[in-house]
């Protein structure tokens, strides 16, 4: 049983941890901090807080835990406010999308504190947003990563664990940068192939031709390309890195089948769609979400 | 009127402008032809055929109207079968995802009857096939491409313009190097590209990781992956050219982008994904099927 849950950010995210753990009787009180004073007080309205709190630093002084939802791009700066406040039993989690850069972060930000972060990224994207947005039961069967510290206790590390499966998620364990590195090439990379090929078609002079022309098949694979610019401006950049190195991977990729084609090599071309087909089948019939 | 009609190949393509024709009364009679008995005799039942025949040149002695509804690299020996029977008040015309393969078909099977031929590609992609899964209705609002050729009378044209539009569809016109164009961008290179992604981390001896923790934005990108690859493998070679010219295209924007993260240019990153987002917006809203 979670005392006091300090939630930085309340939106989507850091509002259905709230309202799941509240609903599950797991938490007592929540004190919600945010920059939009309006989403507070309509997150209050909606029962996924007890309290507003304009200041991260008054907020946590009494906090079991603090869950930073912020954009990554924020969390520095929430590290830096609360660490000097912070009680040596509380615990910090996150929810961001990348997770070396939130750990420099939290190193840099918590210092010798570092210990009672425990990163985390819960998989549950959706287009909407802000408090309204927020629903129990949104990260049911959701993957949920854990990429603990060398420095974390380990009870420190299954209070975390347990809080996301209580909160009906599959939680799995790996080291920041492999994380990182996994979510480049699953979710970061087709997110700016997505961008890419619809920039690409709209920059075109004749643009409205190739438009009309486009059916449900590059409907549903650009989907992904009406995500927000500002967010994925921030993933690509925390996660650079990593996903230059998917960038350039995949480039080799295309490059090969552009071969192929050129060559007219019907059976190596054959092989890799067979193979392509056959490993996301699989894939579709052992996902549970 | 259509008097008879031919239907080579009576799957999904095929069989739903038949269904579509019968039940606009605009069709009298219509023979199917193909290379499973099986299915030919279960077109019979459904009503989309009334007689089954197993030879081309049999068929179409007497047909009105003849539509090629078989994968584009079974078209050339169509061709060739019917040239020496088709009456000159006969149209003949096809359903292929790309056309000037197809049109050099025809120009070498039909050879001086050439201009009875008249190439459309009605824009109607489903997974499934076979005659079971015809049915009318399915062209309705979606596009149809007619790629007229210089040597068919405007009254060739029309004709198979007409019925299109009786089918439903939306029916434009441009010519066969343009379409290959079009659709190499809007249809090919996103089938390519969604299968190279998926073989990509399939050949990782880690696979199970990625797939574990990709997504429901993964599942959308990548459902064209799981398209037939014998189908994909001709449609690549038929419009290589045209595919390898966009696959060049992409690569190098690709590139750019990866430029983009190295330098940690956000607002070019920014830019872009802004950019996409709004002309994707704008295509879905204006998007009638």
């Amino acid at each position: 049983m979670i005392g006091h849950l300090v939630v930085v950010g309340v939106g989507l995210i850091g509002g259905s941890f709230a309202l799941e753990l509240k609903k599950k009787h797991l938490v007592e009180r929540v004190t919600g901090v945010g920059r939009s004073r309006a989403n507070l007080e309509k997150a209050r309205e909606l029962g996924i807080i007890d309290a507003v709190s304009g200041s991260v630093s008054q907020a946590v002084g009494d906090a079991d835990l603090v869950l930073l939802a912020t954009p990554v791009g924020a969390m520095a700066e929430v590290f830096r406010a609360m660490a000097p406040v912070l009680s040596p039993d509380c615990i910090v989690t996150d929810a961001g999308s990348t997770k070396q850069d939130v750990v420099a972060a939290a190193r840099a930000g918590l210092g010798e504190k570092i210990g009672r972060f425990e990163p985390a990224h819960p998989i549950a994207g959706a287009e909407s947003s802000g408090a309204e947005a927020a629903r129990a039961g949104l990260y049911h069967h959701k993957p949920c990563v854990l990429t603990p510290l060398p420095e974390n206790a380990a009870a420190v590390v299954a209070t975390v664990r347990d809080l996301w499966r209580a909160c009906g998620a599959q939680v799995t364990e790996m080291d920041a940068a492999r994380h990182d590195r996994v979510f480049a090439a699953v979710s970061h990379l087709p997110h700016l192939v997505a961008f890419a090929l619809v920039d690409e078609l709209a920059g075109r002079p004749d643009a409205d031709t190739y438009f009309r022309h486009a059916g449900s098949g590059f409907r549903d694979f650009t989907r992904i390309a009406g995500s927000h610019p500002e967010m994925w401006r921030d993933i690509s950049l925390a996660n650079r890195d990593a996903l230059a190195a998917e960038l350039g991977t995949f480039i080799a990729k295309l490059s090969s089948l552009r071969e192929m084609l050129a060559a007219g090599d019907s059976q190596a071309l054959e092989g890799l769609f067979a193979r392509a087909r056959q490993a996301r089948h699989t894939w579709i019939k052992g996902r549970q979400h």
